[in-house]
């Protein structure tokens, strides 16, 4: 439904441009800032999250630029006296805007942790600000989405998995991001044929019971859809009786080898999908069908096929739609853009603190990097972030942000890399971009780089991430700082 | 992201193409059918839903045409065997296909129950297969979304209702589409300013923490805000420390009061939002700040408005996000779509069903009309769904579908309505489409015609919806001869 619009910079909220205005007015709107993008807890009660959205981040960014219409809408807008909100002058000084930001990223289908920016973003406070919603937008979904395939995948050990879950996603965009980010998290193709034309995803899929309602019988259906694709039949199975579905499918399929072709297998879409799919291989078996797979769907999630595989389900390829698309059991990621410090005007940069009664929600200040540190088989062992304007000794020691007495050491010789790439520079794209299969390949070797106990579905151990001893002294004192000045009345 | 594609018509699920290539090559692709999207159960564990979505229906079928891109794409999609799925000729049959389907639907922001088709299509049963899937991603997650805005507007009791979603939707249009069916739910503005654009939603929004932290001091920061904005200062108080900051908002009050202007509120984002709602309104009314309003949110939805109310929160503006756009303690609506009747070679309309071991999932057949019956308040006293095929008496009989125990006897002197309506007869849209604001205004009027013991959060009372009785018993003997068939070893 937004596909008539065109241009997508609006898509922000109202108080950014409030905002952006008062910069405006106050002379401040090109006062230089670094905001950082991240998230403050692992989303499904799990350890880890995979960073997707990016690309899209960056086709945003790249096509930015508010059109005569966009900006004769934002000069109609009018507050609670009537009148407009803003001026002449500032629309023109909309219309002319060009960004000029530096982006750092960590790379799509990296895996991250809370705390840790997955985007920072620097330049012109009025234009960081601007942009904070849809960078939100965009990383939260696709993020909170790789990660449930993720986990979904890791539940279906090796089996494949089809993401079929555009009939019940959040709006047209809501299934063709959740089909990128599922992709990028693991599955292996989706029933979405327009995400497949945009990205350059596999399509699958079946027929419906309605197909089968559409036949006298459930025999002439299965005949009528093996003679348009010989070798492309997955018969639905439960449309009136599943096992006796299951035998129809076994008639057609022993007609299509006497013609040459090769049934691919059934599907079954309801009842009890353990005890169904053992009793449908019996059957396919017996009759000499051991290479036909049985496909499952219905309402699965990564916990009902950890079950299911606990049960001994004879299941082999398993269609996942509602829960993944949606991320049903916590269907938004809390991702947050902060503030970590300002440019005065003589230059020097000063880093920003926001208090929160609750310590998890104090904004960490500075101008932040993530350092990943690897074993010597290249697993992953801790992370740190740091801040860029305080110099790092030779050997880091690393501070939990919640709890300060779990420090630990880090010394000089240990591998690491830096989580956050340059991706643009003055607004201008620097690197070519990854293709999807290779970002998916990127979240399937990243997960191998942790212990299975950090991927586990439930109380997972938790990795090590924590603030370098000079940020997190920084962080200390400005908390101090702003808590005193609160309290002798003074304004921090 | 889905912006520069143009046609959504690829919008579906790779098995609508597998079938309408099925359907052609069987030379039954202008056979006519009936389908009906309906969903079975409320969300929420309330007691009804808002229907909507039904415009961007119209729109996605008014624009629906494949384009040359869309058929050469589909031309690449391969089977098993790595050969395309479908030839050249349909390819062909594709690219000059134009929609000629009759639709009916209940309007957008009615009151609707679980059974009651809110859409019913008719036409080629090619052509209905293939839009099943982008009919329901649209119906689906729009009602939804009314249904979670009305429940909160209802908790609201009265006050302005904010939507502030668009950072934590499920995309872009997951944003978009929520702005709009948020609205008609009842919300009174959206912060997305492109949801504002496009649909003519009024904006709202104030100011970020990063705003107060971007100045020396707190006071600093208002007074900017006050300066740039002199009508609409909302100021969000909770940076530092919340009380303080509302003593900063009074100071710039009455500074905005001296020059003539007036100070319109400020925003609590964090902490106990009773007590310190309350403790504000001391302070804001002690300073004779009787009318600046409170604003408040931080994952609100309705029960914990409810909550808030019960306990005297001093709030008079509700600020939605997350909650709402996601319908996050149920993040989709189970709708399906299902064949009703399909016409014999003689022209004859045959009802049919799909069974299921839950009697719930066993579908209605017949060509469905949903008659609301009115007491001579204009209440709603029961819905009745019957099949156009099945000439009605003067006096209609209902019966529950789950349990036939239940029925009530509707003499022919209630007043009724019916409430499917005509929308598009030969894929030509009749009506002109009511405005959004007409829509949200159909929304509480609706509403106001059930007893609030059906509208309240948890165990509603439930609303009579029943099939006709001659409805009943053909989908009664439908169910025991598709059961007898299997049985006996015929295929039904």
């Amino acid at each position: 439904m937004n596909t008539s619009t065109g241009s997508l910079s609006l898509l922000t909220d109202l108080y950014q441009f409030t905002m952006a205005y008062g910069y405006w007015k106050q002379g401040k709107a090109d006062q230089q800032a670094v905001f950082h993008l991240f998230f403050r807890s692992n989303p499904f009660k799990g350890g880890y999250v995979i960073a997707a959205g990016l690309e899209p981040v960056l086709d945003f960014l790249r096509s930015f630029r508010f059109t005569t219409d966009d900006v004769a809408f934002v000069g109609t807008i009018a507050g609670n006296d009537g009148q407009p909100l803003f001026e002449q002058a500032f629309l023109e000084y909309l219309g002319k805007l060009e960004l000029t930001l530096d982006i750092d990223a960590i790379p799509e289908g990296t895996v991250v942790f809370p705390h840790e920016p997955l985007l920072r973003v620097r330049g012109s406070i009025l234009q960081c600000q601007l942009l904070e919603t849809a960078l939100l937008n965009l990383i939260n979904f696709q993020s909170l989405i790789a990660t449930k395939a993720a986990r979904i995948v890791m539940a279906a050990q090796g089996d494949p998995v089809l993401e079929f879950g555009l009939r019940r996603a959040q709006g047209i965009d809501g299934a063709l991001a959740a089909s990128r980010a599922a992709f990028i998290g693991g599955c292996a193709a989706t029933s979405n044929v327009l995400a497949g034309k945009q990205f350059g995803i596999p399509v699958k899929g079946t027929h419906t019971h309605s197909w089968v309602m559409s036949f006298e019988t459930e025999l002439d259906a299965f005949s009528a859809y093996a003679d348009a694709m010989p070798n492309n039949c997955v018969f639905l199975v439960d449309t009136y009786d599943t096992l006796e579905g299951v035998r129809h499918a076994i008639i057609v399929g022993r007609r299509l080898l006497e013609s040459g072709h090769r049934m691919v297998g059934i599907r079954l879409d309801s009842g009890d999908l353990a005890w169904l799919s053992i009793e449908a291989r019996k059957l396919l078996d017996d009759a000499g069908f051991h290479d036909a797979a049985i496909v499952a769907s219905n309402d699965l999630d990564e916990r009902l096929i950890a079950s299911l595989k606990q049960q001994g389900a004879a299941i082999s390829v398993w269609g996942v739609g509602t829960k993944l698309v949606t991320a049903y059991d916590q269907p938004a990621l809390g991702g947050v853009y902060k503030l970590g410090a300002i440019q005065d005007v003589d230059g020097a940069w000063r880093p920003k603190i926001k208090l929160s009664e609750q310590l998890i929600k104090t904004s960490t200040p500075g101008i932040q990097q993530v350092r990943r540190y690897l074993d010597g088989n290249g697993r992953a062992i801790a992370d740190m972030i740091y801040n860029e304007l305080q110099p790092l000794s030779e050997t880091c020691v690393i501070i939990d942000p919640i709890d300060p007495a779990h420090r630990r050491e880090m010394p000089a010789s240990v591998t690491f890399e830096d989580l956050l790439r340059p991706m643009m520079r003055g607004g201008r794209l620097l690197a070519e971009l990854p293709t999807i299969t290779e970002i998916r390949s990127k979240t399937l070797e990243q997960l191998q780089q942790f212990h299975v106990s950090i991927l586990r579905f439930d109380h997972p151990h938790k990795y090590p991430v924590g603030l370098e001893q000079q940020l997190h002294e920084l962080k200390s004192r400005l908390v101090l700082e702003a808590r005193s000045d609160v309290k002798s009345g003074a304004t921090p």
